[in-house]
């Protein structure tokens, strides 16, 4: 007897997932281990090779130093092929049926360690510590800059993730729109506020810490579980325990918090699926301007929070096409299995 | 003098697209070959092998012969690793907080060609016709089950685009919701229609064919260009010159017309791009029950079209938590590119 498979929807977005735990068993099967981290001689980032990327916006110097010379623990430079560009003034305009703008923007990389070969999770904790730190320091500067709606912080790791350096780093993009995905959960958000008077993503963390059945840890400041309606197998959502809209407005205590999650499910996934390619993306709220009416509940609505997605199926014609995902595991038993994961190898 | 990105807006679905030339001199650039085919004794799709496959729903057998023997040109069979299943009735409910549904459905494969070693492409215009009669015959037919609101026509060729086997095959499922993806452009083609009183897919159209610089192929029945806002090099859209919502109220004329412009568009990708991989996507109207006010406009305001997608760039941490696409090609520049490939190699 083969079960019917099980379509859910993630009460953010709306987005439907098949939940379809035969196609495991088609001939080819995803799952890829991300190669290793290159030698050092060749990598931009890596410390002494600071003359290959453009200058540096931010550095954690403990010992002082000059910009842009070793002795750094983490270090912020612009990316040196940017989707998006830094100069001019943003104008939209038709171009006879359609629409575009100019590519306003800013576009970083947050090189997380000197050393070629660790990644983020075998840092120590006061290294990633440092790495949120930076993540914050630039989100807050580059908040200053009128033109910019909307920053964005993620991370790409293995080349199946879009990565094309394996040195351990993120990046931090300032758009001129808020984007689709983001306005899509403000006003869920916002509807779902204004009609239960609830914070939805208080909710959704209530709700997972009750039943406990897609918890994968929690700590003192967030809880991390794998989403009702998760896009692929493992994904995982890290949302605060406290209302916060602004990532950026976090305190350093709250930052310590957020490290030992962070550390905990990357080194699950790095022990439990063999280090695979991933996906992080931090989603906080818009920049936001007086402006009446206008995500006026934001503060109480919306609530900043991660998510990490493996990269182990692929988006195919099916999904191209309707928007839903086909997910071979179901979340319950993708965090039963990141739950067992031993914490040290 | 590095040139401004420019960021363009899909009319259709609202989606922003960053087309930024420099990303395509990363280090890591995607750019792959699919694999050749499989040796045609372990492959389940060749003819002799009709065993290997559950019972074939629809043939064309020219010559006469029993279902599931060999004399076959095209062949529909249930996909045996099916995302949806056909038993059951259709069930919504909550699951507490959440709602999900049984994953209702049908999934069947279109096998193109007998032969393992054969592409699409490769086929004669004539064999090319009876595929199409395929998915139409397979439409109209699964249009008769209640339980079924939207039906999809892709086709997932390579592995990096889905693809488990090389033998030359696409899909059609049957899905008991419209997809979101299609949802959108249903009210986007209304609100259109409601404002201006014209067709969207008509307008743009006209535009494209007005302004010819994303003009790819054309003949009397269609016209095949690269969108103003392309999510990825050399998509390319193939729609009907004529009003038509529902692709299986094609005629054969039509289909005559169809097969030439997808047999060229097919062979420009594979002698221009090198065989890449690709996703294609048959976007046609949903079933229509008799509800007051639902769809009234759909007869004049949507239209049937097909989307290619060749796999030549990736989706990363930024496309995720966006939306937005990155795209280093124009597509002015990959229309103009298709247009040059030689017809025959």
């Amino acid at each position: 007897m083969i079960p019917m498979p099980e379509i859910r929807k993630d009460p953010v977005v709306g987005r439907w997932v098949v939940f379809s735990p035969e196609r495991l068993h088609r001939p080819t099967n995803y799952g890829f281990t991300r190669p290793a981290a290159s030698d050092a001689s060749a990598d931009p980032f890596a410390e002494g090779n600071e003359a290959f990327t453009p200058p540096e916006v931010y550095a954690v110097r403990e010992g002082g130093g000059a910009p842009d010379t070793p002795g750094w623990k983490v270090r912020v430079v612009p990316n040196r092929y940017p989707a998006l560009r830094v100069e001019g003034t943003l104008n939209k305009e038709a171009v006879g049926f359609y629409d575009r703008m100019n590519g306003i923007g800013a576009h970083e990389v947050v090189v997380e360690t000197p050393h070629a070969d660790k990644e983020l999770e075998e840092l120590e904790l006061a290294d990633i510590i440092q790495v949120l730190k930076a993540w914050r320091a630039r989100m807050l500067d580059l908040k200053k800059d009128g033109r910019f709606r909307y920053l964005m912080v993620f991370k790409n790791v293995g080349p199946i993730a879009g990565a094309s350096l394996t040195h351990a780093h993120s990046q931090i993009i300032a758009l001129p729109v808020t984007p689709i995905v983001v306005k899509e959960k403000l006003n869920a958000a916002r509807e779902y506020f204004l009609h239960k008077d609830r914070n939805l993503f208080e909710d959704i963390l209530r709700n997972e810490l009750k039943s406990g059945e897609r918890m994968v840890f929690e700590n003192a400041g967030y809880g991390v579980f794998c989403p009702f309606a998760s896009r692929c197998p493992f994904e995982v959502c890290i949302m605060p325990r406290q209302q916060q809209p602004d990532f950026p407005k976090s305190g350093d205590h709250d930052l310590v918090q957020l490290a030992d999650v962070l550390k905990k499910v990357l080194t699950a996934y790095r022990t439990g699926l063999d280090r695979p390619n991933y996906n992080l993306v931090l989603h906080t709220a818009p920049m936001r301007w007086p402006r009446p009416g206008h995500w006026q509940t934001l503060d109480f609505d919306f609530r900043w929070h991660i998510e990490i997605i493996p990269r182990l199926t692929g988006v195919a014609g099916f999904e191209l096409g309707t928007g839903f995902y086909i997910n071979p595991v179901l979340p319950e038993a993708a965090a039963s299995f990141l739950r067992g994961v031993p914490a040290s190898p």
